[in-house]
Formats: C-alpha cells, sequence, structure tokens
C-alpha cells in the first residue's frame, strides 16, 4: 500500500532547485483561495511590482508565467517569433540548444552563434553573424549558463541586438537574485528566470519581463502565437493593469504565494547585499577546495557565484561521489551536463543556499567522500582556507 | 512596504480551485528534494500508479503535466496533431472554444458541432460531422464542461471516434474524482485533468493520459511538436519506464508532494464511494436551493453533482450576491460563464469541498443575503430540506 511521502532534509547545492527557506515553505502552504479573489489580485500585483524590483525593470509586462522556467523560454520565443524569422542564438551550453529547439518548432531559422562550453558567449562572432544575417529580428542568449557555470556580457549582447534593430531574448534562469539582472539599463527585450535557483523558491513557476519594444511586436503579430496557453496577449487579460481580470487559466495560487514571499525576502537583504553574500560564499568555496587540490573549470573572470564547476580529479568515479554525498550526507551536488558529463561537477551556492554553514559542510563532506575513494586530495586545510577567505 | 501575505479561510465552492485538505496542504510544504533524486523518482512512479487508478487506466504514459490544467489541454493537442489535420471539436460551452483555439494553433482545421449551452454533447451530430468529414482524425469533447455543469457522454463519444479510426481527446478538468473517468472502458486516446477541482489539491499541475493508440501517433509524427516544453517524445525521457531518468524540466516538486498526498486520499477513500460523496452532496444542496425558491439552470439527468449551475431569480443583482457572501462569509461562489454570464451561479462542490458542513453553510449563506437583498426566497426551510435529502 502507497503512504504519505516524507522526504528527507536534503542540502541542496546543485544547479537547482536550492535550498527553500522556511519562510517560503511556510508561505507556500497558506490557505488556497480563488485565483480572481480581490486579495489574490492584489497579491499579484504586488509580486509584479517585487518583479519589477528584481529584474530592475520599469516593464509593465512583468509576471510569473505558471510553470517552470522552460515554459518561461517558450513563452518569450513564441510570442516574439513568426514563421519565417530569422533568430540569431549564442549557444555555449545546454540552454542555447534549447532556444534552437525553440526556434526551430516556432517555424523560424535559427542561425547558431557556437561557443567553446566553459567560455562566454563572443560578441565579436555575434555581431559577425549580424553582418552575415542583417534582416535577423531577434538575438538569444544566455546569461548565466547553468550548464557551466559561466557568465556572459548581457549589457554588450543586448546593446549590439539595439544597434541592429533586433530585440533581445535573455535567459537569466541561473542569474536572477544571485549577481545583478538589470534588465533597463542593459536594454533587454524579454527575460525569462526561474523561482528555483537564486530565488530559493519552490520550482514550478517562472518570472518573464517584456520591454515596450516587445510588447509593440507582440501586438503587431500578424500570426497569432503557437501557445494558447503561453500566449501573452491573454496572459495580460489576467494579469494585465485592469482591475477587472479577465480568467484565462487557474494560476498556480500557493506557488504565487510562495514567489511573493521569497521576493520579499530578497527586497528585505537587499539586491547588492544578496550579490556580495553570492560572492563571499563562491569565493570561501573556491579557496576551499583549491587548498584540498582540486581545480575550477572556469576561468576567474567568467565565473557565476552561484554556480561552480570544479574539475573532477582523474580516475575518481563522479557517481559514486555524488551518490555517498547524498546517502551519506544527505549533500546534493550536480553532475556535469552535455559535454560536460562525467568530467564536472556543479556545486550550486544559490540564494538560500549560499551561506557559510553550506560552504564548510561542503568542504567537509566532500573531503571525506573523495578520501575514501582513494582520490588524492590535500586533507585537513578545506576549512581554514574557506575561513581564511571569509575574514 | 511590502508585507508578507496572510489569506483569509474562504470556503472555495466556486468552479475551483475547492478547498484544499490541511493533509495537501501539509505535504505541499515539506521540504524540497532534487527532480532527480532517486526518492523523488520514487515518488514519481506512485503518481503514474495512484494516477492510473484515478483515471482507471493501464496506460503507461499517465503523468502530471508541470503546469495548469491549460497545459495539459495543450499538450494533448499538440502532441497528436500535425498541420493539416482535421479535428472534430464539439462545443457545449467555453473549454470546447479554447479546444478550437488549440486547434487551430496547431495549424490545422477545426470542425464544429455546436450544441447549446446547459444541454450535453449530441451524439448524433458528431457522428453527422464524421459522414460529412470521413478524414477526420481526432475527436475532441469536453466530459464535465466547467463553464455549465453539464456531463457529456463520452463512453459514446470516444466509441464513436473509434468506429470512424479517430483519436479521442477528452476533457475531464472537473471530473476527475467526482463522477466516473473510465479512461480503458471508454476507449479514451488522450485525457487530461486538473488537480484544484475534485482531487482537492492546489491548482498548478494537470494530470494527462494518453493510450497506445495515442503513442504509436505520436512516435510516428513527421512534424516536431510545436512546444518544446509539452512534447510528450521529451517528457517520456523524465517521466517514463526507465529508472534513468534524463533531465528535461524541472519538475515542480513540491506540487507533485501534494498532488501525490491527494492521490492517497482518494484511494483511501475508494473512488466510489468519492463519487457517491460528491452525488449526496448534490442532491442535498438542490434539495435545499430548490425548497428556498431557487431553480437548477441543468436538467436532472445531465448534472454534475460537483458542479451546480443555479438559475439567478429576477431582480438579483448577481455581482452583489457574490461579494456579499465573500465578504461577510469568507465563501466562494462561482459566476457564470460566457453565455451564462450574469445569468447563473456555479456553486461547485467539489473534492474536499463536497461536504455537508459547506452544503448546510452555503444555504445558509445564501439565504441571508438573497433575503438582505430583498429577494423573493422561502425562509428557513432549506437546512431541513437539506438534512431531510441526506436521510
Amino acid at each position: 500500500m502507497t503512504s504519505s511521502f516524507f522526504p528527507p532534509q536534503r542540502t541542496l547545492m546543485g544547479p537547482g532547485p536550492s535550498d527553500v527557506s522556511p519562510r517560503v515553505l511556510g508561505a507556500l502552504s497558506r490557505p488556497t483561495i480563488g485565483h480572481l479573489d480581490p486579495l489574490f489580485v492584489q497579491l499579484m500585483d504586488e509580486v509584479k511590482s517585487l518583479l519589477q524590483q528584481a529584474f530592475q525593470t520599469d516593464n509593465e509586462l512583468t509576471l510569473p508565467v505558471s510553470a517552470p522556467g522552460s515554459a518561461g523560454m517558450e513563452a518569450c520565443f513564441v510570442n516574439l517569433i513568426s514563421p519565417g524569422d530569422k533568430v540569431i542564438v549564442c549557444q555555449n551550453g545546454v540552454f542555447g540548444g534549447r532556444m534552437k529547439e525553440n526556434v526551430e518548432r516556432c517555424g523560424a531559422s535559427a542561425i547558431m552563434v557556437e561557443d567553446t562550453w566553459g567560455e562566454p558567449v563572443s560578441i565579436d562572432k555575434a555581431r559577425a553573424a549580424f553582418d552575415q544575417h542583417p534582416d535577423a529580428s531577434i538575438l538569444a542568449f544566455v546569461h548565466a549558463e547553468t550548464s557551466t557555470g559561466v557568465r556572459s556580457d548581457a549589457g554588450a549582447l543586448c546593446a549590439l541586438a539595439q544597434e541592429r534593430g533586433a530585440l533581445s531574448i535573455v535567459d537569466t534562469v541561473t542569474s536572477l537574485g544571485g549577481i545583478a539582472v538589470e534588465v533597463d539599463n542593459w536594454g533587454a527585450d524579454a527575460v525569462y528566470s526561474g523561482t528555483q535557483k537564486c530565488l530559493s523558491c519552490v520550482p514550478g513557476i517562472s518570472p518573464v519581463t517584456f520591454s515596450g519594444r516587445a510588447v509593440e511586436r507582440i501586438q503587431a503579430r500578424q500570426h497569432k502565437v503557437q501557445s494558447w496557453f503561453l500566449d501573452m496577449q491573454l496572459v495580460m487579460g489576467y494579469w494585465g493593469a485592469n482591475t477587472k481580470r479577465a480568467y484565462h487559466h487557474t494560476a498556480p495560487v500557493n506557488a504565487v504565494y510562495a514567489l511573493h514571499e521569497s521576493l520579499l525576502m530578497l527586497q528585505d537583504e537587499g539586491l547588492e547585499h544578496a550579490h556580495q553574500r553570492h560572492w563571499r560564499n563562491h569565493l570561501a568555496l573556491v579557496a576551499g577546495l583549491e587548498a584540498m587540490g582540486l581545480s575550477m573549470a572556469v576561468s576567474p573572470e567568467h565565473r557565476l557565484p552561484q554556480l561552480n564547476l570544479v574539475s573532477i580529479p582523474e580516475g575518481v568515479d563522479d557517481a559514486a561521489v555524488r551518490v555517498a554525498l547524498l546517502n551519506d550526507f544527505d549533500l546534493e551536488i550536480g553532475a556535469g551536463l552535455g559535454a560536460l558529463a562525467g568530467k564536472t561537477w556543479r556545486i550550486g551556492l544559490m540564494g538560500h543556499s549560499s551561506c557559510t554553514r553550506n560552504v564548510l559542510f561542503c568542504l567537509s563532506a566532500l573531503e571525506s567522500v573523495l578520501t575514501r575513494q582513494g582520490a588524492d586530495v590535500v586533507q585537513g586545510v578545506a576549512q581554514a582556507a574557506a575561513e581564511a577567505a571569509y575574514a
């Protein structure tokens, strides 16, 4: 007979979901009210405003899509692309490849700009792609590649798109809340994120924001958006500026409570402080890992503080280490993805997971497991190195 | 300054979301674990098996789509339809119209079979549509129309589709858990539902099930599914039979906990008992409403026990009554939708909301508000009539 499920208390230091604060879990389980309840409509307005702060934008069309980040991505593509369009897609990891899929499924063609995994997107290559395809209507790229732990220069890429009269679509799934996402300063046009990374909320909904230019393009469409569920003209009727909200779909009410609470926590801490915290913990983790003799897979200037790519030492069994961390320490770290599978681990320090306790715990658990597996690590120095980095 | 949101404890007797059991809210807020954690993979298997029981099917491809019912609907359409297909859509309320939108956005043509709102789908008209369009490849209809409170004969419609060599797509958003949904007995091919109606779970994910025939059609597709997020061939890699699950998107982990718990509650009660409970409470509510002098808008043989359409008495202000119920009694009932807006109320008795307490409370609150509004209702008899119906 099946019975109730009581999950263990894991420490989530993979590529997301990250640890969810008890404050957020508490909000999640408050009594459900109707998705057209006047009090829920007020809450929606607060969520929009808190998301604007997090995205650093005045964009009116800023809201959470009622589905995970992959659907937030799809919402940006299906609303801005019409069949026959040309879209320049910069790929430097797994998620650029997913963008290509989205473009092609919209009946458009994807001009791929390929960069080495572990390196940022090259502005020069993107510029060359525009030179070759001046009629490209969109430039799409990933700000913080979850598969490689690399940050690209979103401001420069959005500026390039504007200069060429194109719109930009930016993936900030892993960046929002962890490093600066400056939608208005960048001049980005369609930006999507996730809740389960640096916002430390449960997975399942996806913040998005669209610039005035993007809204104009949506309103000028000749061809209906291929997804009814993600059609922003319909979604706006529910999330829009009118007090009278038109029913579109049933919003995930409790998930919106949770997002509201996590955004409040971010507001309370302050964006700057949150970013500084992510950097501090990152530097301490790296100091500890390097003291242990491990090496980072991304060069320092391109690293994301919230997602740390560690090279797996030769001879070490990738899966065995992760299984031992999970089973013996209830600690989850991430496997490598795509081209980096088996070669790297991804250690997340995202949102609520980015704290001193997790840094020290992870170093201690990893040292213990690697030692047991016979790996050649320097023992007994990682914790002190991390603590010194905090000082 | 924005602060934490503490919703009131509403009684949810609209068209959904319905009251969520404390057991389900408790499950929802358990600690988040990774979406590839072996324990989560086990939970996914249990959810699939519990969904098979609820849908009364052996279909292997049975899982919750990670987004609300509208996305479950879209998942069925985009996976089974290719551009140029002909789809017969039976419309007897709002949601048939949404099916048409889905069909057309897939580049297919919708052959509409229109029935009066408040009446079930006519099998004869559907048959005539097949006579006129023998090449139609799909028949789509709504089992339990949420906008009208009407049940259609799903078994007869699915049999018709099979007889004509077409697949069937069935909307069971409002029926699952409230009245019998017999996917295998019907011979239905793609069936979607919601969590926030008779399953009494929070809104946000959508159970779907696909027959072997449907899976064959998906596997034989020449044209990629237009939605990457909803592409069942990709989703199967994550929810599929293999122990090794391929990452597709980040599952809404906590929502899956909640669905698991709500399906356990349904299993504990037993499908038959749950359906009987919905009938008992429905009959009591109707007895009370009619004793009060109100009349039901749907004829008895087509009524859904979980969604009761009440005609608004002449001269009564629709919105004023609903606002008073919400503000003075924390009681939500539903407005009419589409063609029935302003003419009917929709009183839900779904899942956890379908209980004696809610029936008696609703009758009492409604009588009080209608009396205050000067409506011509018979006073002081509704409760006794309802209690007599239970006896």
